[in-house]
């Protein structure tokens, strides 16, 4: 049959895309520094004209210091016979992160005590790093760990760490105001996939999306090490950061749980209006927490210096999913679906960032003459054309300069799209002027 | 029997007042303009003094313009025998208001268009407007639509559209200060008597009720034409909202429902907490509703550029019985009962705005010494000396020139009267000052 | 056996102290003004260094002036053979207090005019005043009134009202700042155990404590006659009343009930707080109630001219219990468990009080290196150093000079113990400073 031959080729999803992504990034050894990343920000360079900065070891940031650079090339533990029984070929996880140069010929009770496992998941390896203590280690499944029956093993971790740099990717994408939106992802873990390489992929793949037409807001995308990415960064941008209007820490976005959304510590900043009503516009279950000070780069973005309105949304929080910080975080874990919907969360709270302006009624004494403008039509039985009556009537009332089209759309239990829609046909008709734009 | 021969003749209860003044109002086809309207006034005139204004068909006020001025005379539609099938004599609702003239012999399926019906009551006649877009038509019971089985009717409005005057009444009872209670209801609709023949006539009777001693505020009674009858007031006299304090929009309060409060813009104002305690102090059921933009002419005083402390009081609202705009809204349904209540209920309301001060204690160092003037009885078992004394306490303790009566008497849970007794005796003997007055 | 031979003597516990000098107080005739008050305070002298005020009657106080001094050696009623039948030497509640002098033979009729009685309770005297009316009085049980059968009887009551002089005494503890709390009771009862013996006892002893050593705040305890005594003081010390941040009027402390807390006028001051969580932290059930203009000493304090943060602890509050102001409360209705508990708690507050402040983060600009500063340690799988951390970083994230210790506490979930040391540690380090001491 002929209409068989030309069977269009499925197109790929989006969530197929990101998930390829991810997997090109999953072998990759990333730390807070070193070739990992430097890789990682290449690959992304691929997808989007994302900079990437270097800042060398050393410089004072803030109450903190550019670590040295670390990078490794082998590491392993052998019998005597030569039997190589943990391979860091096999898994970058196995090598404590930051470890420090070794090789020497340890008995079993001394190796033991750079040993980390995971007992509860015997066949897991677990992910543990020492970045500012100097240290090394092996992160071993339990198995592996009872299979070390052995007296002496020889044991080398090929790794240096030395005056190097710190790297991370920037990307502004310029909108029509200097106000900017903030999202940031980390991208200083190894071989974990939802931890936090769906964060990656997600992040480049709306950095994509929004670099195809021109924005209301500048969009300032951060690709960081955890925690001293962001202390770098802040440090070399504390006067920029004033343009922060609104801002996300993304991380955690492909497992199949609901969404989370920690408000930031200001709590009942724009954003946290949003991002709840974008939840509860589309998803049956998810959880807004409120800010505390233990978690992501919010920490450091919300820290009382910046109190920033950066909030951080997630799927299933950190440590409160089994395969947390362990290998069990793969290729398998991180689902196309869950990456394409978290994409598509990030897109709406975007629209609706986009969106949700303050409004100022040019006519604000008695109600304007909506007849003579063609606006007034409240005999029609369809309730969609009354709805968007009462939404033009509102948007009238309250448009004063103090209310959001959010808020609006609260008070009037209308729906956001109504009140959005009545609020552009209004300033068409120039009954409403944006005042944020003059 | 001597007895009964001088027996006095029952007395008319203000109820049944207010229903005859209703009934005389009845029969006149009001419009937003015309003869209705000043027909209408001259009545009221020999009632309340209130002064008749009038504004020129034309005059521009805010975004809108006076109409032109319009009235009728006769309309019918007729059968090619000359028999009368519907006839404006039986009912003036009987033609859209603000229909433009016609003569004509129609097809009944032309005529058809421009008829309105209610078919889930057969038996009325529906009342609709065609005030801003120039239209005629007859509104007809749904059983006298069926029984127009003819192919041709001659039909006849004999109306005038043409300059003249919008009309209102305004009548101003000056009281002791020049803040202002503002009490407004419509005066637009023909043979309805619930909307707003009750309104009309409940106001009146208030106004002669506060016309007969000297308040505390002064009263500003509006019997306007709604929407534009208050969009033209509110042009003519912009400057002096300043004075308003209060205000309410009267409407509907002549059926056997319930009280609904709907707050005003502000939503917080000391008319919403007044109304609240006044129907929560005489009513089992009552409703309070938030601010919507849509409904009489709170619209328009609350409209942002004003955002007048006005809120809006009726028995049950609009569109929620059935007899709503409809020949069903008659003598019948609207009940003596109801109205006196109606009546009872703002005077309770203007008595309670009246009483309702913040004080200053003149002895805000420790408590006054309430013995030495007689004003101290704690030991008492009767409980009403007891809650008096209380109350005097309260207000010593509240009275610092931030709280109301009515909030010092929902702070201490003693009843508004019993707290403004105790205010009334501390200002005779010094002990409080009303820095208003000043 | 030796062992025996040198048991030591069971030490006193700071409960049966405080019930000692209660015992020792109890039978003195206390009123307002007079030789009781005097003996009192010369009591309390053995134990703290009370200053002892005297201001002369007719001093005017406010809006009130010192009465005369009130004073009484002896007081009964007999029978005309002379059987004493009511002798105030077997209780001082026998006489209406401020009871002017008379020695009369009364018929029966004319002296039940002036017997006071509790029917409820037959055995019990009650207690009665009349500070500021002239009148004479007995306080008799109810069964000692229906055994006056006789017709008539000698009354005399041996009192004077003469020029004098109303005592208090005052007790200032310097502290580190001249920020005072201010810790009242009253000591005008007469043979009354928990009104307010156990005020007098349990703020004496606490007084003791405070003494031991230096104070962050300075303390001012009064012992003051009721109502009188604090409108006394305050006029005398009208403008040191800014220094007073926090107080608390004490009462009722004696009794097996709950605690009980009134408080402040202002609603939210922070001692409001901190009795709030100190109750919290350690009672099971207990109360909290809003202010209310009657009561104790608080009226005063907290009369809208001064408004002080002065709240009201007792146990169960006054006419809630059968005994009150009545000869049942006496030693017995009063246990040194009760006297211990209400002491450990006002330790408590006072302790809270101390330690709750508000700090700054000198490096409020992303979170400081904990790590080189030897403060973190978030791998510990213990939960107490775990929960430590995280008080660090919560102290560190809220203390921008808005947010107290406790508020801090509140928010997070964590202890105020352990966010009060997380804060101490934070402080040794450099990372918080205590603007207020400043």
């Amino acid at each position: 049959m002929l209409a068989q031959e030309h069977a269009p080729i499925e197109a790929l999803t989006i969530g197929t895309e990101m998930h390829d992504l991810l997997s090109e990034l999953y072998p990759i050894c990333r730390s807070i520094t070193g070739y990992g990343v430097r890789q990682t920000l290449e690959i992304l360079q691929q997808h989007i004209p994302v900079e990437v900065r270097s800042i060398p070891s050393g410089t004072i940031v803030f109450d903190w210091e550019v670590p040295k650079e670390w990078n490794i090339t082998d590491a392993y533990i052998k019998k005597m016979n030569g039997e190589k029984v943990i391979d860091f070929s096999t898994s970058n996880l196995h090598v404590l992160s930051y470890s420090t140069p070794i090789h020497a010929w340890l008995k079993i009770s001394e190796l033991r005590e750079h040993l980390y496992t995971l007992p509860e998941h015997p066949d897991w390896i677990p992910y543990r790093t020492s970045y500012y203590k100097k240290d090394w280690g092996f992160c071993v499944s339990y198995n592996q760990f009872l299979s070390l029956t052995d007296d002496v093993y020889e044991v080398c971790i090929n790794s240096t760490l030395e005056e190097g740099h710190l790297n991370y990717g920037e990307l502004f994408i310029k909108g029509e105001t200097p106000a900017e939106v903030l999202i940031t992802t980390h991208i200083c873990h190894p071989s974990l996939c939802n931890d936090n390489l769906s964060g990656i992929s997600v992040v480049t793949f709306l950095a994509i999306e929004l670099g195809k037409k021109k924005q209301r807001y500048s969009y300032r995308f951060l690709f960081i090490p955890g925690t001293i990415g962001a202390i770098t960064w802040l440090t070399l941008n504390e006067a920029a950061t004033q343009n922060i209007k609104h801002g996300l820490v993304t991380v955690l976005l492909g497992d199949e749980g609901n969404f989370t959304y920690k408000k930031s510590r200001q709590g009942n900043a724009e954003i946290d209006e949003i991002v709840d009503e974008a939840l509860k516009s589309r998803c049956k279950e998810y959880k807004i927490i409120d800010y505390s000070p233990y978690g992501y780069d919010e920490r450091q973005f919300c820290s009382p210096g910046f109190n920033l309105p950066v909030g951080c949304l997630s799927r299933t929080p950190y440590n409160q999913y089994p395969e947390y910080h362990t290998s069990a975080d793969n290729l398998d874990f991180v689902k196309a679906e869950s990456l394409e919907e978290s994409f598509e969360m990030l897109l709406l709270i975007v629209s609706m960032l986009e969106k949700n302006r303050k409004y100022v009624n040019t006519n604000p004494k008695c109600e304007p003459n909506l007849g003579k403008r063609g606006l007034y039509n409240l005999t029609g039985n369809d309730k969609s054309t009354h709805d968007f009556q009462l939404a033009t009537l509102w948007v009238l009332s309250l448009s004063d300069g103090t209310h959001s089209l959010l808020q609006i759309s609260k008070k009037s239990k209308i729906t956001f799209n109504t009140i959005c829609k009545a609020a552009s046909q209004l300033m068409k008709s120039g009954l409403l002027i944006d005042l944020q734009s003059n």
